[in-house]
């Protein structure tokens, strides 16, 4: 928000304490919906639909409220400004916010809906959620290969209020089949009297109704696409997701992994407003879980309580060794769980990655091992030395392994790969790292200590 | 890549093995420029220039190379052809590829460029790596306010071939200032005779040439623009930054935010392509410095070694303890590192977030706790029951606010808050953990031990 746009939210939410609406209607006017959509839903319900009803570009402004504060004016409004706000609602967005009402309040908005719209509601909301179904638009322009010009150019005037986009218009056969598409650009330099059909690129870049939202938002940005067209299994036109919508979707899943690789719910929304219980119901599950998944680190502590009773030093290296073997893991789990959610690496790469990552853990655990047996001189003498150096390189490459495997392994099984997070990398790298040092420990010391 | 695709690419790669480079280019001409630079660049440098040279759109194609492979096919070619190709890039993608040349290099090239085309560059090349002005470009079209319609549509038909898009134009006064902006959907529908002045937003948002580049992301992924327009301090207008670049500039930042949430370089491009040098030298240096740094663990054993040799028991609890508050600690660090990078929470926050998140922490400690003592009192008793779940609490309460400061003091010390890595917290987590734990375990089992 620019300092003038500031100045100018201070009048406003004056203006509306005043109850002197119609002048704060007119400040807002000037504003950019996002920017009027954020000073509106700061005030309560029943004052912001005043505020709002009075905008012309009111459907725009309601699009960029946040979903819960979509529901809370919704559910305030009477059921008839309801529908009347949704007709002008973009298709896709109207889906969104209609299949977040409950039962009751979705049947009787579609009565109150305009026909073409019902329709429109009916088979958008009938797509599974997470596919491209769920957010592509049916606004779109298309076109017949036998066109002019100058007839596309008509039509594109036509339905330039309507349609999501004008600049990219899809041409289709008689089935509605996906056939070509032609860019503003190219119709507004070419001759008026040229056909579609000699302008259009034939080679189209499109995807599936029931393809995953990732797959689309990839495939847009790596074409620099402003809008992909989504047909079905027989390459009908059903309708298009555009560049925005693609970069929502790559946004909320970049925070879900970013969660997630701290082992904890999506927090969705403002981290600022969030309450502390919502923090705590996010927080709790996978803490409580990996205090039972440490166990496994204690229960081996346990079984080689003799070792450590009779070398008290090796407690002195164990968070060392145990740590290393976690953190190299949680480098490994991380690179991979980014490489499959970028598409960089699909499951039958993993035979091949195992190699190169066992040469890389070898060297990491090496230089470590070498830092570590110095200090295992230091306080324990050559025979601590050995031991320690050998532990660090077994537990880095267990721990690289183990983080490199387990994406994979979730992904295998169904679950999403970024549920890998570093926490329960780190667990599991702690138990295995305690039981390899001390199993280590008590065969090389005991051995020493035989013979003395 | 559609199925279609790929049998072409098959086809292709053949016809270039067997020397065919007419008929490939042919057949390479129905391909987006997206899959055809991936074709190319899997040739050798000398093959894929004879292929390029051939193809109308070669700059365009070029330009979405990796930056590696640009270079690479760049430093073959006579020093007239790589200035041809790059007279018929974008002013952005020109400037970006002409600041990773060598000095000689760069001066032979500048005199092999067009007038025009040098001129851009010295300009774009002038900019601060990270700002607005590093990946804007200069090929936009600009508008006048008293022109109408009809001349607006013939000016940006004009430029249509050379600009960036056309789908905004952009309107200065005679100084060259900023004062509105006018898409091509409302040109398009407007009466031919109408004046600009008339059509024209002048709130625009727009941004500074020396903002950074995260901040001109979030701002057209705020307003869904397709472009922003950059300004000087005095609102002069400079160039534009374009949504597929702002799109750019995020997936790299989100790369860079993983790789260093796991304490490491970041790896960029393809990591199942990525050397096993590249992987060890992006990994060594936080595993050894995390090495030293776990040594404030063991110096905190090593003080307190007599407690433990007469409670062995202790031992069994240190790796869940220590490992509870790494946990507790990352998922802080994680949320808020995300919150500054989305800039939901800005350092002046602080204060007010440490409250929520001590009784955050205090509530997943106390629950934890109680999941704890129940094993202590199992293990050892009563004692080592309060032991363990004082410990418990005390320990997740540091790591927590541990987590959410150190993003906080890197930033406010002018480091990348993401710096605040999970291995990190989880090492500092640990080394107070390991002394919190004997510390209150000293306290209270001496006092226990000498009663008995």
């Amino acid at each position: 928000m620019s300092e003038l746009d500031e100045e100018l939210v201070n009048t406003v939410t004056e203006l509306i304490q005043n109850n002197r609406i119609t002048s704060a209607t007119d400040r807002l006017k000037s504003l950019h919906p996002s920017d009027i959509a954020d000073i509106i839903t700061q005030l309560p319900a029943s004052q912001s639909w005043r505020v709002l009803e009075r905008l012309p570009e009111r459907a725009e402004v309601f699009a960029y409220f946040e979903p819960e504060q979509q529901i809370r004016l919704a559910t305030e409004l009477p059921r008839l400004s309801l529908a009347r706000l949704m007709n002008e609602m973009s298709a896709d967005e109207r889906t969104d916010l209609f299949k977040r009402f409950s039962r009751g309040v979705r049947e009787s908005l579609l009565q109150a809906l305009a026909l073409d719209e019902q329709e429109d509601i009916r088979i958008l909301a009938s797509h599974m959620e997470g596919t491209a179904g769920a957010i592509m638009t049916t606004e779109l322009v298309i076109l017949r290969k036998a066109m002019t010009v100058a007839r596309a150019m008509a039509m594109l005037r036509k339905e330039a209020p309507e349609a999501e986009t004008i600049y990219h218009a899809y041409v289709v056969d008689l089935n509605r089949k996906l056939i070509g598409v032609v860019s503003l650009r190219e119709l507004l330099i070419a001759d008026p009297e040229a056909r579609i059909a000699d302008l259009m690129i034939s080679e189209v870049v499109s995807a599936k109704v029931t393809d995953k939202q990732e797959e689309i938002a990839r495939t847009i940005a790596r074409y620099d696409l402003l809008a992909l067209p989504i047909t079905d299994d027989e390459g009908t036109l059903l309708g298009i997701v555009t560049y925005d919508d693609a970069m929502d979707v790559v946004n909320e899943e970049v925070e879900d992994d970013f969660h997630k690789s701290a082992g904890m719910g999506t927090v969705t929304g403002s981290f600022k407003e969030a309450s502390i219980y919502l923090l705590y119901r996010k927080r709790v599950f996978w803490l409580v879980f990996l205090v039972f998944g440490n166990l496994f680190s204690s229960a081996g502590i346990a079984h080689f309580e003799d070792i450590i009773a009779s070398n008290l030093v090796l407690v002195f290296f164990l968070p060392l060794l145990v740590g290393s073997g976690g953190n190299a893991g949680s480098q490994s789990s991380t690179l991979m769980v980014r490489a499959i959610a970028t598409g960089d690496v699909e499951v039958k790469d993993w035979l091949q990655l195992i190699g190169r990552e066992t040469l890389v853990a070898l060297a990491l655990g090496g230089t470590m091992g070498a830092a570590v047996a110095s200090l295992g001189y230091w306080r324990g003498g050559s025979e601590i030395a050995i031991v320690v150096c050998l532990s660090m390189v077994s537990i880095v490459l267990v721990g690289c392994l183990v983080g490199l495997s387990l994406p994979f392994v979730l992904d295998r099984l169904g679950f999403d790969p970024a549920g890998a997070s570093a926490p329960l990398v780190t667990s599991i790298c702690d138990a295995t790292g305690v039981v390899l040092y001390l199993f280590i420990a008590s065969q090389l010391l005991v051995g020493v200590g035989a013979g003395t």
